[in-house]
């Protein structure tokens, strides 16, 4: 237990009130015993949803808050009102305050983003933070990020966002150069906004610590095309909910067509479990967890509307960060990296 | 044969050699006995095309054209040696000199847009073209622009969109008052870019033809939440792309998932006219057809990419634009809409 890795949780933050956070703690303490817990929320109400966990509640300590931020709460307002005294405030402080090794939440992002930013700071000659999501790709999984912390962008930030992301994939994919692109809307050198032009010319003639293999276009990230696709947050979110919405378009198609014919229905209950693999793979909850780049500290935003599944997934991306020493290795990552502008 | 519709054909532009493009036109021509064609390019290669087709070469004339336009050319490039002398600048010019109705191209989309502003210039007011999609939804289309046309973009830009796209969702789904979205990353008034918000506030508040619904999130087109959606080229193109590469991607999947087990196999031959709609459903030929629109005159723009079903979509499309007076409708509305910055 010499390793014990300690997890700040934000139990009140996600829609549904949240219930799938204890199960989904717990579905990934059973797998992992070196972890433990803290918990920040109303005692009473994450007393009696521990009252069926008794493994979890031995591997945890409550943090009593009062004040919670709702998932429609302005950041200004969630920072006006939460600071100091929400759940979710106490649970970032705790990382700053090395008490806790990460910390994830499931609730409003905006409002995340801006307390994490006040609390722990951008790690040294990163401008901004970003978020990075898992894209699932045919085989296997790409990192996307911006995908919505910052808006508007200039050529140091697509510069900063390379390094955070290939950083970030050294951590999760164990490879020691990954492979990334710019995310453009045509794969020839002219084409673009300026400032994606000048990022290309600065990472093409760069002694990167990753491979630059220059523009991409939409329609290749789900292939598995890079590692790492680099964007500003503006197009970044644009992109991701529109594969989301095309995915949850294509199920709805897919169950009219199994609903169809009675032929249809008979076929569909043969082929029934290959279609269970299916639905996994498009279900957005097996690669949960957006995460905060470019902070002095692991943050992990897992979806709002999530599942225990879900919920345990974003946390396993933490654990797996948090062993591979994610932040240790931007900063070294970013002394490697030509950023002449 | 009093209203004979004529199309002004780029007969050299697309991928494959453009085969596709004489098949198209005799498929429209099958359900359209008041058409006629101006065939611009090879005159040799488009009688050998032609012999098949006794009907369609009845009712097409050839004008021979020495040089064409390849997909890769950059536009400067196209301009500076097919002005004048390439079959798709003939083309644009049949229709500015009302010898065509409209033209329509599946070659290079950059020099096809850079000819047709030059030749047909934008309408008065209007102070760029775009590009409009039709985008397959859960119960029919939407249009989206633009996809592609302009980079960067300002609030008055936007608004332009918003009349363009209006006018030519009057036209194609025969409403009085279409709805109409901009795209943006969170519903709420205070995400997203400066002009995105500019833009917003000057719909909410404007007396416009069209229904102005608010922001809506990508998540959301392809449920069919507005007749338009209203985006920058450099979004726009993000977000189309974007959506066909997840539809490729769940392709393959379902393509792995019903190749799988012999019980899948099975269940597949007994589902299979169910999943051939499906597949319909998914083939972006079905909605081929890009529009250039805010120039004097209709030009339609097909996937290089394409299948004579799909050029032949395109064609169709043309021909209910130009039924349906698109640009008068334009003209008339850039008239009944507020533009005050």
């Amino acid at each position: 237990m010499a390793n014990l890795i300690k997890v700040a949780v934000d139990c009140m933050g996600g829609d549904d009130d949240a219930t799938f956070v204890i199960p989904g703690l717990d579905k990934t303490l059973r797998n992992n015993n070196d972890l433990s817990f803290l918990l920040f929320g109303d005692e009473s109400i994450i007393e009696k949803r521990l009252s069926n966990y008794k493994y979890l509640a031995n591997s945890s300590e409550i943090i009593h808050t009062e004040y919670h931020i709702k998932m429609d709460d302005k950041p200004s307002h969630a920072i006006k009102n939460g600071k100091r005294v929400s759940g979710m405030w106490k649970a970032i402080e705790s990382v700053r305050d090395n008490r806790a090794d990460f910390v994830i939440s499931a609730g409003n992002t905006g409002a995340l983003m801006a307390m994490a930013t006040l609390i722990l700071k951008t790690i040294s000659k990163i401008q901004r933070p970003a978020i990075a999501a898992l894209w699932p790709t045919v085989d296997g999984e790409t990192i996307v990020l911006d995908i919505g912390a910052t808006i508007g962008f200039d050529r140091r930030q697509l510069i900063d966002f390379s390094i955070l992301g290939a950083s970030m994939a050294q951590t999760i994919f164990d490879v020691e150069s990954p492979t990334l692109s710019l995310l453009n809307i045509g794969e020839e050198e002219i084409k673009g906004l300026d400032e994606i032009k000048a990022a290309h010319e600065i990472l093409k003639n760069g002694n990167n610590f990753f491979k630059y293999k220059g523009f991409v276009e939409g329609n290749k990230i789900g292939f598995g095309y890079s590692d790492v696709i680099v964007t500003d947050g503006f197009s970044g979110n644009i992109a991701l909910k529109t594969a989301e919405g095309t995915a949850a378009q294509i199920s709805q198609y897919l169950k009219e067509t199994l609903n169809g014919s009675m032929l249809s229905k008979i076929g569909y209950l043969l082929a029934r479990q290959s279609f269970q693999t299916l639905r996994d793979k498009m279900n957005p909850n097996t690669l949960n967890g957006g995460v905060f780049l470019g902070l002095n500290g692991i943050v992990i935003k897992s979806h709002g509307k999530t599942d225990h599944v879900g919920f345990s997934s974003a946390l396993d991306l933490g654990i797996d960060m948090h062993k591979s020493a994610l932040i240790d290795k931007i900063v070294n990552n970013i002394e490697l990296t030509e950023r002449e502008l």
